[in-house]
């Protein structure tokens, strides 16, 4: 099988590989046994489990693993306290032990889940990754950031614990909604207007292969790997230059708390592509980058299917006062001041700290004017 | 204040230290606020809430933080999921941030619980322990361990996450109960047993001098903390060395999974000490130390008041198979063989792998014939 590989070199270790192609979901089984792993628990949520759970069960077990699935209902309430129970209880229960790994088969909920399950069953066991839609394939398999959602806010409980092996299957994208396809590529771009302009010209002209699953859908994955793994390896903990990921989820956060996290509403991809769009027109009031860049990746975002306005949101965004009072609420929020990922340009993001909630507030209200 | 101070060096800016001495929980304001805190909130249980925390909020208050208390009910109970979702809402409701503390008031419960919470509120805060039982002091506020039961057995769930500081008022013990002391001391006695012959020897002449609050009780927390301390910091994540800590605990955890953690009938410190006796006797009985030296632990430990035999166990300790079962689900087993810390005299423990099913059924047989 010929496929695309990353490796991401993390100290103590923890380095791993991120495999990416077509057919890995039938791979996972030699290689859990290739990390010695007597016992698996898979797991997924239930429709994924009717999609790809019987096939790498079977994988598991031509390679001699005891298994078992895991499976919980999809979307994201399952990351919750209760979700996180019932996922520990399930894999005690599969008497999954410290040599023992968890197969997480999904997208970022049950790679979130299952990945904080992993850090904290009997201290930590080893975990498998398996991302089975765009987002998870090309953010949030790639960090080690797990965790669950409090009533409080989302992501507010976790851990950090690195995958042992990250299997990206990129033919299990052929089989998800063309939302949440869209909603992944928000965070592809992303990456483009990070700190690589090429890659943004590139997707500028290739993006239909992603969707359409050409050999561009591998490259782009793998690139996107590539970079998050040089910025997570840089900067585990999110001291620094991992902020620059953000780009785009400061605005796109608020958004998706002001919406209940009402998935019909906003995806997170959705929210990331209007943040990524309000990110530039605000970098461009505020004289950092022209308009025209602004533009361009607006109407990139647009070409893609993706929305890049506050009026896009189904139901409204509400106000700027409460888009500013959902802004404050981010954990990455310390003594009270905001921190934005803005841009000097494309490909020439940058951390501004001290965003004052004055300028905040008018170009929020100049936009929804607008 | 005079008090004494034990330093754990662990690498990557995670050296702490320990405090040792009467009236330190008036000074965790001041603590709080040389590490930089801003706010502080108090996990505690109601019996400790009600006989420290108005204490340790004023002591906080003083020195400029704001701070909450949260209190679960007292007992392994609240060492839960629903106890764990409880804390961290509370920490949550409280607003704590990734610069603020939790502090840990109280004994292994409570310490294990805030300790689990902390490592996992927005990905780990830091906090401050302040164990007010002889256990707490002595075992479970030095290495790191932190985590909560499942339904499947206790502690399936948790993480390493050190305390950046820990204040052990040994005032507290004052108000603790004369059994929960006892227990506490097995823990004591232990750390002679393990390795060091001299404290053994010492505790068998000074003991009275713990209990009832002289400046024995000082020394020896501190000699248990620096011992633990030690161990922990050549094998953080028992690896090898840390194992012989478990000294007493293989047996002593059978007897509290077979009392269905009753703590009428056994508290964790009764099981160790058991745990104790039984490890020399059946050291003795595979050669290893002398009967004599087995009879010396057993009447120490029965001398200040702990029991040392399965027949101690109020309702009896069931059959050796039951035993054997109950052995066998502890988490420290791998590929299901039997580990156990044997001796061949007082301060000579080791690691034992692969003891056999029969020899340890045999054992077991006589003692519950004798």
């Amino acid at each position: 099988m010929s496929h695309l590989s990353v490796h991401v070199p993390l100290d103590g270790g923890r380095a791993y590989d991120i495999l990416i192609g077509r057919g890995l979901v039938d791979a996972v089984g030699a290689q859990a046994a290739a990390l010695g792993a007597k016992a698996a628990g898979i797991v997924t949520d239930e429709t994924v489990a009717g999609l790809y759970g019987a096939r790498v069960r079977a994988s598991l077990e031509r390679a001699g693993l005891r298994c078992g699935i895991i499976a919980v209902p999809p979307g994201e309430a399952s990351k919750s306290y209760a979700g996180y129970a019932s996922v520990c209880d399930g894999l005690l229960a599969l008497k999954i032990e410290r040599g023992d790994l968890v197969v997480a088969l999904g997208g970022g909920v049950v790679g979130d889940l299952a990945g904080f399950a992993a850090a904290t069953l009997r201290r930590g066991v080893r975990f498998l990754q398996v991302p089975t839609t765009l987002l998870a394939q090309v953010d949030s398999s790639v960090g080690g950031k797990t965790g669950i959602n409090s009533p409080h806010g989302k992501n507010l409980i976790g851990a950090f614990h690195q995958p042992r092996l990250v299997l990206a299957d990129t033919a299990t994208l052929d089989t998800l909604v063309e939302r949440e396809m869209r909603a992944g590529y928000a965070e592809v771009a992303k990456y483009g207007l990070i700190n690589d302009p090429g890659f943004f010209d590139w997707c500028e002209a290739h993006w239909r292969g992603i969707f359409s699953g050409g050999p561009e859908r591998d490259e782009a994955v793998a690139i996107c790997c590539r970079a998050k793994a040089g910025v997570v390896v840089r900067d585990e903990r999110e001291d620094g230059e991992r902020a620059l990921l953000n780009l785009g989820h400061t605005f796109g956060h608020a958004l998706e708390r002001l919406t209940q996290y009402d998935s019909a509403r906003l995806v997170h991809g959705e929210g990331v592509a209007i943040g990524l769009a309000l990110a530039f027109r605000f970098s461009a009031r505020l004289g950092l980058c022209s308009g025209q860049e602004a533009g361009r990746v607006a109407n990139h975002l647009a070409m893609a299917g993706l929305p890049t306005r506050l009026q896009d949101v189904p139901g409204g965004s509400g106000d700027a006062e409460a888009m500013l009072d959902a802004m404050a609420q981010d954990k990455k929020v310390r003594d009270g001041a905001l921190t934005f990922i803005l841009a000097r340009g494309i490909g020439q993001s940058f951390i501004a700290p001290g965003i004052g909630r004055d300028d905040v507030r008018a170009f929020l209200q100049d936009e929804l004017r607008g």
